[in-house]
């Protein structure tokens, strides 16, 4: 079956609101197996809308609508429909008894157009709407399968959730459902990955890999459609499996976690603590990392040494490693390496992380925007040092800084593990 | 002029990410006077993509591509339109050259597909890409203007907002345009700030007042239709002016930037700097502090101590203010006061300020979720302390405390100046 989905409003044309219900109405049917393959927003207009349903009707079997089922006169979703297909509007009583009581409790006068939000299409299936007033509508005409929903997120959802996906199953039959799982990489970038496994990529087609990338981290969305979800698992588990043999060494989780929760996890399995000294990063490290929900366990705390002073006076570095002719200087690998054994001592932690670089916008100590030094303090061993050269916007080179930091502890947490 | 934008993805009709590049390009598109009547997602198929061209040409004289300008073999957008158009696809040597240069300064093995993000439609006017490898176009085909952009939203977003709009503007000639400003507020919620100014927004058409929230942060948009900017300025300044008696102590900013860049600005001019001591936050307030461009000046850095011990270690504060029957314990007033005094010394900073609280997900010291100390340390007075009480998830309480926290230092150094 293949669905389009129409967002009503002009809210949406101007740019005032994200259509976040047409991302969830994908979601929901993509994991009931309807393929998506359109999703069109058009304005409070009746002339657009009715073209949009004509366009809609020739491509897709199932068109979901959300928005314009309210009260006031811009909510022209029902009456475009009922007027394309050439049905009457009626009243659907229920509906219209709970707004007469709702206003009535509440002692507010009801205006005549609140009386709208009980309108349903002749031979509709009433979608009840938990969460507001006006009724849904679950509706099959000349082959074509239409679903009315509300704009508002939280009426939208529960209706579609409920009283909308048993509707959708009655009529849309036994489908293949869609199973997934997302595979988290770090330390390679997006086309990299997709270069290793072009192979693999091009000779199936099931499960699908997609590789996509975002805040800084690269997935792969593994997809199959399955009738069980046990039979689907065994397909995934198969090409999970390929992948790992390729490019398993980026591959930090099996589920779609931040690295740092990864990080986290791997600490915790061992028993083991982590302090942060941050330069060109400011505390983002700090902060990805106790965003992680119960990380006070393994992170302890750490420093933003954000002037040579604060990196004298808070880790003990001497101002001659810092500052003068000839001195290494706050960028570099030795600086690095001092500042994260020192936060590793000073906090009595484990592992002591540090991060010191050029995020931009113009360069410092003469070395180039983009240049940063990443030391990893660690017991038992001299701390390693590991220098990289980003690109982008201040914003991402410290994202980017951050998230290479963390990969590096996280292989240094596997290969010792 | 009327628009239509395509976003290109099969991420978007899979609901894997929200198209959140529709809105900002139909808010866009509204402030140059331009008309959106629809926006369709495709997904990355050539022949939907070709089917959603032949439809957008037949209703808007401008459409507005974006997605699909990667490297991969998924990105289809260019090839699709330059065979539509039955146009050859030519480098841009620029681009080509910039591509080769990133990968060669890097060391890294430049994959063929790469060079695909060079590629252009003959007879385009490029688009440079300030944040990413793809190069944009912008070309006029048979009477329709088409403007391709890339999907990642840190790309997108300057080459619209740069290259883009000075194309668009050579091509759609003069329009009335929208003149917009933004009022930025903190320490004050959405719904309050449009209780408290629902009398002149309800009063007044024009310039309309759209409050919004984003990132813990509220704005104001005004926005009026002129010929001139100096009319429309006159009739925003009225406008603000009015807003300014209602609310102005919330009122930090009269454009888009976030508040930490307000607090960094007031500190500047008054030649003072500021360190930080965070516990519950984790170092957001220091990573939303240097992210300012420049913030070095201002910030010399912080500690995060996200443990008792480490508020003995690297503070100072003595463990029987932290633990022990009767003891305040790290989530109270008088740990937040210490801590602000504390980092104040050691660092040698004008301001300290510190954040101790309970995040969530589950209560800390028999202390409520959302409950949050602020504390803030400044010259020749003892210490501010702020209570509060912040719902919404824990990366919400966290973003919010941290909001809050500058919030209350911009008011010291507003009062102060």
């Amino acid at each position: 079956m293949r669905a389009e989905i129409i967002a009503v409003g002009t809210e949406l044309l101007l740019g005032q609101i994200v259509n976040t219900n047409a991302t969830y109405l994908s979601q929901g049917l993509a994991e009931m197996g309807i393929d998506v393959y359109f999703q069109t927003v058009v304005g409070d207009n009746a002339a657009r809308i009715s073209q949009a349903i004509e366009l809609a009707r020739s491509r897709a079997d199932l068109i979901v609508f959300t928005g314009g089922l309210g009260p006031t006169q811009d909510d022209l979703t029902k009456d475009a429909l009922a007027a394309y297909l050439n049905r009457p509007i009626v009243i659907h009583q229920p509906s219209m008894e709970k707004i007469e009581s709702i206003f009535s409790s509440r002692g507010i006068h009801m205006v005549e157009s609140n009386r709208r939000q009980a309108h349903m299409i002749e031979g509709s299936v009433p979608l009840k709407n938990e969460a507001g007033l006006a009724v849904g509508d679950g509706l099959t005409a000349d082959g074509t399968h239409y679903m009315l929903l509300p704009g508002p997120p939280r009426e939208m959802k529960p209706m579609f959730d409920g009283p909308g996906k048993t509707w959708l199953r009655s009529v849309a039959g036994d489908t293949h459902r869609l199973f997934s799982r997302i595979l988290k990489f770090a330390g390679i970038g997006e086309s990299s990955l997709e270069q290793k496994l072009i192979d693999l990529i091009d000779a199936q087609s099931d499960p699908t890999i997609a590789p996509y990338a975002n805040e800084g981290e690269v997935a792969i969305r593994l997809s199959t459609k399955s009738q069980s979800e046990q039979e689907a698992n065994a397909k995934l588990d198969r090409t999970e499996e390929q992948i790992n043999q390729i490019v398993g060494k980026h591959l930090y989780a099996r589920e779609d976690i931040p690295l740092e929760a990864a990080v986290i996890r791997l600490l915790r399995a061992s028993g083991r603590k982590l302090s942060s000294a941050e330069s060109c990063t400011g505390g983002l490290l700090a902060e990805l990392v106790t965003n992680v929900p119960g990380s006070s366990g393994e992170f302890v705390g750490g420093v933003v040494t954000y002037t040579n002073m604060m990196k004298h006076k808070l880790l003990g570095i001497p101002m001659s490693q810092l500052e003068g002719t000839g001195a290494p200087g706050a960028i570099s690998d030795s600086t690095a390496a001092l500042m994260a054994e020192r936060v590793r001592e000073r906090t009595g932690s484990d592992f002591g992380i540090s991060l010191t670089g050029v995020a931009g916008p113009s360069e410092s100590e003469g070395k180039p925007v983009g240049l940063v030094h990443i030391g990893i303090a660690r017991p038992g061993m001299p701390p390693a040092v590991h220098t990289i050269h980003l690109s982008g916007s201040r914003e991402m080179i410290r994202l980017r800084a951050a998230k290479s930091a963390l990969y590096r502890l996280w292989l240094e947490l596997v290969d010792n593990s």
